[in-house]
């Protein structure tokens, strides 16, 4: 992903210093005009804007812990994955150096960066964004959500929990399809991804329970749906592991029906 | 959903013939130009194409054992949910009275029947579904899927499974926002809905482990977004419902890019 970022940078023209914890990782982006130093100290020492993006949270504060003198009253913009409470404490930490916090996160692979499918959510301090967000714009859309720190990590990771439970979703359905010996392929390109293209609006707005229920709604025949799934899965010979969600989910569109309280 | 078949046909310009368990549910039909009748004899006795569609299998067995001599001969097209198991057995019943079965799964919603939005699974001789579509067209798209009665059923229920996948992991994903105060309408429309459009291809493909893994396919990067992903549903106080799911499909990209085998 970091190299993905620079090469953002590099392409819109950009002076770009790059450290990598593994040397050699960086020689496409030198030999499309990037500067690679063998230490973090010189990264930092070259001036300019400083973005991180490690592996984790531990590999941002051990590449970090020996330079933070060095980045006193400038701004680090954190891009590395990670939970809300990590993004808090890291600020509060950059805090305590002198340093300001802008923490992003990135929404998409790679290949995605520098390209209209990506956007980056950002939180932080209103004014740290405002300043920082020319030098950011070729890395992907921009997108700010908040003063906590944490609210860019939030909505990254919850993003991230929908996505896995679309592939979690696709995996039951094409296991269901393989163990009954269907066309893996054929169902997954005509059925399967159609179908779900066109419900991810309507799944979407369901699973917000503080939102209004379509007037088409059939709580009886959402009933029969789910028990004709559970059932279909287990005949397929597949665990219907998704059970615990899909009886949880009635249960919340019953209650928004009005079929049950509490 | 018979009402929305019914009026599809109606808007077609075809005859239509209506029963319905309660009396008075078809008075919009009838405006329409429908005939509605008192009885499942007099339906079938109309002549014509005989569509059921029901709450569930047994209610089509209950409504349909007394008529299945008058029905010898012909077609039925049974559009009621179900598993696959339940069409085969419904075939062979109805084969046993001398009817030909074609089993039908629709993929949309009551207000998407008569539009292109939606599309209807059918399975059963290939004969029977040539000689029936031009009546059954006006429903929605019609889309063959074998000769095994069973096979609409199947794909209708785990194409089902999919988006329940979708609706489980919004919920999940909307839960942390809320939980952690966040805004959950702008994170639904402007972060979460987005970010699913955008990723749903590459998790329906991922889901596929006979398929070829991506080149920017990075497990490490993955495992390290999994683990992110829980610790900060935790911490939003939110149960990692999900987290089976995430760490069985972790694993399938582990063993799809060669990190582990078996």
């Amino acid at each position: 992903m970091g190299r993905a970022l620079a090469g953002a940078l590099l392409a819109a023209g950009r002076e770009v210093t790059v450290w990598n914890r593994t040397p050699g990782k960086a020689d496409d982006l030198v030999a499309r005009g990037a500067r690679e130093v063998s230490t973090v100290a010189e990264a930092v020492g070259a001036g300019g804007l400083t973005v991180a993006c490690l592996l984790d949270d531990a590999s941002v504060r051990e590449a970090l812990a020996p330079v933070m003198p060095k980045l006193a009253g400038g701004t680090l913009v954190n891009l590395t994955s990670g939970s809300a409470r990590q993004a808090r404490e890291l600020a509060a930490w950059a805090g305590e150096h002198g340093v300001r916090l802008l923490a992003g996160g990135i929404m998409g692979v790679p290949p995605m960066v520098g390209t209209p499918a990506a956007f980056i959510l950002y939180s932080g301090p209103r004014d740290v964004f405002d300043g920082v967000v020319p030098a950011l714009e070729p890395l992907a859309r921009p997108h700010y959500v908040g003063e906590d720190p944490g609210f860019a990590a939030l909505y990254d990771m919850a993003a991230l929990s929908g996505m896995y439970g679309i592939g979690a979703g696709a995996a039951h359905a094409l296991a269901m399809v393989h163990a009954e010996g269907g066309d893996v392929e054929t169902f997954s390109s005509e059925v399967l991804q159609p179908w779900l293209e066109a419900m991810l609006p309507v799944q979407v707005a369901l699973a917000n329970v503080s939102g209004s229920v379509p007037a088409e709604f059939n709580a009886a025949m959402q009933a029969t749906g789910l028990e004709n799934m559970v059932a279909a899965s287990g005949e397929a010979g597949v665990p219907a592991e998704l059970d615990g969600h899909l009886r949880a989910q009635l249960w919340r569109m019953r209650r928004a029906a009005g079929i049950v309280t509490g």
